[in-house]
């Protein structure tokens, strides 16, 4: 049984992609990052599920992206609010955390040479999404394409860095419709971008429209507990 | 006058490296690490060098490369001593940290985004250095790559990232040659691996021995001091 990292926000896509992992037969181990989120909350949802789930490990490391700034993920910024969710990928807004993907993955890079693991799983999309860059197919191969050369077990040839991101091309309610029959329970999971201070979500920053337009289009009842 | 960021240890390459970006006109941005590294020292070396050489700024970031492990320099393996300094690059030494360009490359890149600036400038070496993968210049061409596909500000068509590598081609002799016809006072840097708690430098580390060889052969007085 090979070892898999899954970058893991406890949200709806990083958990469908850790069953996913499961099921192509990973050991996966969850790899969550504190970086300063407003949605800190999350980190609770990512506990939850990893459990649930039966993540081999679950990390969770510090990572200084709020003292950098940049976004209204992690600074004095407005999360917007009630955008169309029909053209939310045109343009990039101010959610948008610089270099975040390029961040966490390579620090599962770092963890994958020790554990050591050669398959990287991130639960990024390029259809039902923000237009954020480093959720795009090009980056993931840029990226992999790096790492081949960054690491000694790379490039002493054992191992051959894969990163997988097998949702990208699903919309959102093949996301869940794949979860669901995986046996993901969603009402653990959590989402939204600007949550209570008791972990409702929204209901209307990019990622609860994102995600509630996903499980109108399955079909299926939206399990979140959201605020209003 | 353009902002650079500069990977910045405190030690001879990365001090060397912040000379030159000025002395190319940039207005140089220092960024260090604590990442759990033994030789924490060179934070305190890295304060010093960065105010001597005038840095625009100094932001010094927590990582948590020491919770990963795997190295000599994070975790409770010996530092190896003595070796052959001419057969240095034969091999990956247990010195290497998984992925620690990657890892500080990456978050560089999200400071450029928000600074905002072009340029990252890395004091990386492949004719006198210990072997590291990420110390290469397809490593940091890759990474260059990657960086224009993972940021808004690449995609979005308001900064080309550029990756310099100054010192990629030249041995630690003219390093010290060029750093000392830009002010650069060596006195200040550190670079042992295994200091003592004082800041003393074993003499016998690669990166000691390295310096050390650096020195000679630029027919320079070696201004370290040496615990023993």
């Amino acid at each position: 049984m090979k070892n898999a990292i899954v970058l893991f926000s406890g949200g709806l896509d990083s958990s469908t992609c850790l069953a996913i992992a499961k099921a192509q037969g990973f050991r996966a181990y969850a790899l969550s990052f504190r970086y300063g989120q407003r949605h800190e909350v999350e980190l609770e949802a990512a506990r939850r599920v990893a459990a649930h789930l039966g993540a081999a490990g679950h990390l969770v490391l510090d990572v200084p992206l709020g003292t950098i700034g940049g976004s209204a993920l992690t600074a004095d910024i407005d999360v917007p609010k009630d955008r169309d969710v029909s053209h939310m990928d045109e343009g990039i807004p101010v959610t948008y955390v610089p270099a975040r993907n390029t961040v966490f993955l390579s620090l599962a890079l770092a963890w994958a040479e020790v554990l050591p693991s050669a398959d990287l799983f991130i639960g990024v999309n390029a259809l039902d999404y923000s237009g954020y860059p480093d959720c795009r197919p090009e980056f993931v191969a840029a990226f992999e394409a790096m790492a081949n050369l960054a690491t000694r077990e790379a490039v002493e040839g054992r191992l051959k860095i894969s990163v997988h991101a097998p949702l990208m091309r699903w919309h959102k309610s093949r996301i869940i419709e794949e979860g669901m029959k995986l046996g993901v329970d969603y009402g653990l999971t959590h989402s939204c971008y600007d949550p209570t201070p008791q972990g409702l979500a929204c209901g209307r920053c990019d990622s609860c429209l994102l995600r509630k337009k996903g499980f109108e289009e399955a079909g299926v009842k939206d399990p979140t507990r959201y605020s209003e």
